[in-house]
């Protein structure tokens, strides 16, 4: 039997809190030059002209660094194949240089998927939250499970 | 006048076709160490004996690719300020290297932000096509529109 949790040993209503990321000017700005090159990510300057009143990470750098946590805290020790998608992600609050950033995961129901019974769907809320335990991100992530392999057959067993 | 397209000049139904992004393995590898790092994104061999039969590009990474395509042909020109988040994202069909990948938008509807009313939300669903033709992701985003300043008060003009 392995030890990784399965579809059938997700509960839910679990809570997880999990993983510390330090965000960093250098990083905020070197994600933006490659994927999102708006100014508000991208010069201190032009930011603090900018709605957000100074430089934000992109939200989609956000993200990022919200995988890597799971990647690292989360996925260990569990038979997930990916996810199939998210939904409802909000951008709560800027995040800025210096921000320490961790993650609370709520297991929100689970689900067959019919084309794929070896798989389960389990819809996991995540927050990310800052140093003063703000939410500056959410999302609704639709995780895919892998299911136990059916036991071997073998002799009846007396009870 | 600015030329910008502001909230008031975004048309519903609106339809775009933009971008052009070669996945590279060498791309796919770097994003997934840096950020998403589960073996069908590292390891050629382990990921031909994952669910997915090859070396597939993180979803996230793929979302960081959109907004990448966003960044050069959508936005110049919009005056836009971000986005509040997202909706529905679904990863449609896996992303391999060689695959050349293009965006498709269109419009949902607008609406007031009654805390920000110099601003007005668009609801934009994008697609991402690969060299097929296929969408291998979708996507709805809640994209803040600046409104066209007021216009100076001066005289009356006579009719």
């Amino acid at each position: 039997m392995s030890d990784l949790v399965h579809f059938e040993d997700v509960r839910v209503g679990d809570v997880r809190r999990f993983g510390r990321y330090l965000v960093t000017r250098e990083e905020i700005v070197e994600f933006a030059r490659e994927f999102d090159p708006q100014p508000f990510h991208l010069d201190e300057a032009e930011a603090r002209q900018s709605l957000y009143g100074g430089l934000i990470a992109s939200g989609w750098h956000t993200a990022a660094m919200l995988i890597r946590m799971v990647c690292e805290h989360a996925i260990p020790g569990s038979a997930t194949s990916g996810a199939a998608g998210f939904d409802d992600l909000r951008w709560i609050k800027p995040v800025r240089p210096g921000d320490v950033l961790s993650v609370e995961t709520i297991v929100l129901d689970k689900a067959d998927l019919p084309p794929r019974p070896e798989l389960g769907t389990v819809r996991v809320q995540s927050r990310v939250l800052n140093q003063e335990g703000e939410a500056v991100m959410s999302l609704i992530s639709l995780v895919l499970y892998r299911r136990r392999p059916p036991e071997p057959e073998g002799p009846a067993r007396v009870a």
